[in-house]
């Protein structure tokens, strides 16, 4: 049985606010060894000052992108861009959030998720004395299917892949290919508990101790795919006028040589 | 609270078996109004009899593929196709399926996986009185991210979306973008209970019970984005070589023309 709750009397969450404190008083002494502890993203970032005036959104954008992927504009003229951000996510506007920010705001993702999600680990340990694992999360898109889950961009003492390597199906057969990145389906479960609307920023998830490790484990960086090894490293439509352009100037200086 | 577990008790699926009655007999009088049945596409294949010869297995992707996405080959020659299947959904191999099936034998998915999902949710609302919602999963990749999380396929009665249109953030705004694809969120969720070595193909989500509804409300196929609203619908490497064949041949007929 797997149990998820959000923490109720998370209040609002100002720079330097202390996350530790405010999740552990939350908690009470709720907190269980193998608990995952899930948190928001935005909270981070708030906690953190990532906070920067909304007139600076395009040049956020820009500053924490590292590559444009794809951007189209819509009939309307709006334009999406998605882009992989310095986190190695690839991200519709870098990560740069203007939802749920105080009114003229903009909150850029955490500097460096895993190490916020180390942070709280070990404090969380030392404040309950609880072996927790910690998740933070953010919203993403996703190729091909319509709408937005919840993904893990940082993880501390929790396993993000369930390594089924050396295991075998019920038929006996080795379960070679699978590699289910348990740290986005806990992000994506923990979503339907701490909602958009509401400020329930914090979720716990009790059932699955057996994820729950060191603190040296692999973080959420691991999940990112390099792009040198993704095939949708570039949209379909980038790629092509890529490709168109090169095709062109491989036939003019063809042209050129016959000449 | 969301509660999550599996169902302890589903036997070996075979073609006839009846769904509806293995899971009403392994839920005995635990399902409540509000409750969402989780099922493994798998055995809603095994029970509908989608089962092939393995030797038939590139026949079977073939057949399956409506569209070529991407493909590449390993450095040991194994090659990996990504393909839309007949159902839109982008896959690995056309969501044909090779583990955890009888030796010698291959899957395919669901001729119509919320057509099944209709009739499990009607049978098990008419078998156990209880008004459930029915998700079909199935494990998938995704682009940028290592690993896979389980997503929906199919869905009956239960919103695929949690429409936050019309709904405000917490400082007021209205939460206009964000459109949570609560059927994703779910099915990733059930995962973590669900295991993919073990026999455990059904689970019991309880907690969100607005999510819950007729059973003529839009399925997984609203999920899918058509090919061409989708930023992503060819390969990098696909999408480059198909600018690159059109950039030289429009070059080439510049060319001629010129002569």
């Amino acid at each position: 049985m797997l149990q998820i709750w959000a923490l109720a009397g998370i209040g609002e969450i100002s720079p330097g606010t202390d996350l530790v404190e405010v999740i552990a008083d939350a908690a009470g002494d709720t907190l269980r060894d193998g608990d995952i502890v899930v948190v928001t993203s935005k909270i981070v970032s708030k906690a953190e000052g990532r906070i920067l005036r909304a007139d600076d959104r395009e040049d956020a954008i820009t500053r924490e992108t590292v590559r444009l992927v794809a951007s189209r504009t819509s009939p309307a003229g709006h334009v999406t861009r998605i882009v992989e951000n310095r986190l190695g996510i690839v991200a519709a506007a870098a990560g740069v959030d203007a939802s749920n920010t105080p009114e003229g705001t903009v909150l850029l993702l955490p500097e460096d998720p895993d190490a916020s999600a180390r942070a709280i680990a070990s404090g969380l340990r030392l404040a309950t004395g609880a072996h927790v694992g910690v998740l933070i999360t953010d919203t993403l898109g996703r190729a091909w299917r319509e709408g937005q889950t919840d993904h893990a961009i940082g993880a501390a003492g929790v396993h993000v892949f369930e390594d089924l390597r050396g295991t075998t199906d019920a038929e006996g057969r080795p379960l070679v290919v699978t590699l289910p990145c348990v740290a986005d389906e806990l992000a994506a479960a923990t979503d339907l508990v701490k909602g958009k609307a509401a400020r329930l920023p914090v979720a716990i998830v009790r059932g699955r101790a057996d994820l729950v490790g060191d603190l040296d484990l692999p973080g959420a960086r691991s999940i990112v795919r390099p792009a040198e090894r993704d095939m949708f490293a570039l949209g379909s439509d980038e790629a092509y006028a890529a490709g168109f352009a090169a095709g062109r100037a491989t036939a003019d200086s063809a042209a050129e040589s016959a000449d």
